[in-house]
């Protein structure tokens, strides 16, 4: 199966119940729809309607869902028990009946850990805080999971080499169709939905889990295309690609709820010197991030060294972004290679690699790898070529 | 374009200047997604780093953005003033900046109205509150956005219009594809992408605007496949297609930001007598929960009238969820047919029509039309067929 195994999740709810204690709390309510996967294995498509996670040191697990999602949690979700309520609003509010487990729990009157208040959603939902269905103090730590997720498990890494491997594909599919002429919605639709095919059937459909978001492979632009690859998140759909434009792409797959990043700077046709010089410093730039990676170092270290190579090759003009993030159940998460983040760097950690120049009416220089942090330095996950030769695109 | 013109986003400001005026504060703070594309029409790839609209009686309209979309902002916001801070978690906080900010346009100490006391964002922000970089008293509606989108426009609707016209396509590459021996991601994947391609060549893809997402067509199952239709939102990507199966779709499409929703039972070869008559009782539902919709009636009512049919069709074993929802930029939205929701109807709302009858061991029955709200009932947007026989796969 490509999910994490049961076993795995319950080592989990054990680090979080750890939480719980030095937290001086007697159970965790969780509401992210990220977080009750990350301790439940729960997938589910977040809606109006909130599915809540509570954790007790019994240790006991219990999965409030409504009722459309009844028989799918009891499918999937590694708990020990589901509960439903019956819809959202509802004759009477979801918070309610989880006032009543609470009570059911004798966790009425009791300090909990939460991720967060209450359940939120922009889709209309809304309702009582925890708070207010609770006689406890609440104690809120909104980024609970994401400190929990920041080191990788093997078993996450194995997830994220394989997703490596399909973003590799659709990559590969994405450059095979690149010509002038072609609409990169076009391109990057039609490569996606190659990958993805080759994906499922490569990997048996029917065993790869959801997580956040439908499984598969996806490769694209964003709109960075041409004079538009400046803008880091350009956005446009309707590019047309031309003989001399400069792309800057991204790929990706999602296996298993887990995910990697590969970014690469090509061209339609052999690029002038200029665009030459520039990629070769963004490799320079990245190589220098790369080398900057390393256990004991601050996320901090790693993009004070690409701020440095930028002052001293006077790209100053040209910076856009720090450095890199980390990633995993997200496409983005904490800690970030940053100037501002002090989190200090350790083995398990997978980042984006990504330094981008970007020079306004010529183009953007950018390739994103995804690397993991050794017990020396790092493991480059990511395979796709990086030299320039490989990416020009024959037109 | 495929877009909402600057003047309504102006006078959609205005509004949201009436809801500040009328809650007693100088100005408004948005920082919701899918608020700042509401009130600005910038579409971004939300990230760890905030975004965050100001919008002062002046009138005056001030979008923060990170250095990487500034560029982006200024060509595609619809605001007076774009300005930037350099990063995310960066060397000072981008709230600092907007404590700057505050202070420039003379807000510090007045009482402001926002979504959020914040931005938030489960990619690993973190930051201090907005009633810690003011002095002033926050008011937070979280609903403020909502409250203001449930009514649509001429303009929304003639997008969500739109949309259904795609909605279809994709459902209708969709149906020729299946086949016994298929898988649904497979299917899924290729009507998908021949659908957005044949939408934005028919638009003309430069014109059409992201909103939340990338825009495109988009058709599949869902993992409601054979027996697995009888739940949901069952997320599975490997079924792969049998004769005999009954399927729930669902399709649509984001054109300039907005949505349409269209779903279909359907059966790979002729369903049996049973299969018939729960078919024939879930359109039975549908045309019941339709009848029920006029201005004047509330949400409640509408589910109340479907709830009715259930129990004396000796169904109620077989309910699952509430009769619809309303949508626009995303997918789901407030208000809900839905018991618990009082809500009053009025035109020009804008709602999914889906009662569902869920058959454990056999399968799920569901259609789900998008409805506009007139003057005296109803307009059913999407055209897909509806009846059986029309949606009997040949196999």
């Amino acid at each position: 199966m490509w999910c994490i195994s049961r076993e795995e999740i319950a080592r989990r709810r054990e680090r979080l119940l750890d939480e719980v204690d030095r937290a001086g709390c007697q159970a965790a309510c969780l509401f992210g729809p990220v977080e009750v996967f990350y301790f439940s294995g729960f997938s589910f498509l977040p809606t109006e309607r909130p599915v809540v996670l509570v954790v007790t040191p019994a240790p006991r697990s219990l999965l409030l869902v409504p009722r459309l999602e009844e028989e799918h949690a009891a499918r999937d979700a590694c708990v020990d028990e589901v509960r439903s309520y019956p819809e959202y609003p509802g004759r009477r509010h979801p918070m309610e009946f989880l006032r009543d487990i609470l009570g059911d729990l004798r966790l009425a009157g009791k300090r909990l850990l939460a991720d967060a208040d209450g359940y939120s959603s922009g889709m209309g939902y809304r309702g009582p805080r925890l708070s207010e269905v609770t006689d406890g103090e609440v104690k809120v730590v909104s980024d609970l999971g994401a400190r929990m997720r920041m080191v990788k498990s093997p078993e996450e890494i194995f997830l994220i080499r394989e997703s490596v491997r399909w973003g590799n594909l659709a990559h590969a599919f994405l450059q095979e169709m690149v010509a002038p002429g072609r609409s990169e919605a076009e391109i990057s639709w039609q490569a996606s939905a190659r990958a993805t095919d080759a994906m499922l059937k490569a990997l048996g459909p029917h065993r790869v889990s959801w997580g956040i978001g439908e499984p598969g492979a996806a490769a694209g632009f964003r709109g960075q295309v041409g004079k538009e690859s400046a803008l880091p998140h350009s956005l446009t759909t309707g590019a047309v690609l031309r003989r001399g434009d400069i792309l800057v792409t991204g790929a990706g797959a999602n296996v298993g709820g887990y995910h990697s990043e590969l970014e690469r700077t090509m061209f339609v046709g052999e690029p002038d010197a200029r665009a030459r010089r520039l990629f070769n410093l963004m490799l320079a730039a990245q190589e220098t991030a790369m080398e900057a990676i390393r256990p004991g170092a601050r996320c901090a270290d790693v993009d004070e060294a690409v701020r440095r190579f930028f002052a001293d090759q006077g790209l100053d003009d040209y910076w856009r972004h720090h450095t890199g993030h980390a990633l995993g159940l997200l496409g983005h998460e904490a800690p970030f290679f940053d100037v501002g983040d002090d989190t200090l760097i350790v083995p398990g950690m997978v980042f984006s690699v990504e330094p981008g120049i970007y020079v306004p009416g010529l183009g953007g220089f950018r390739h994103s790898d995804t690397v993991l942090v050794t017990e020396h330095g790092i493991e480059v996950l990511t395979y796709y070529p990086r030299d320039l030769e490989s990416l020009v695109c024959e037109v």
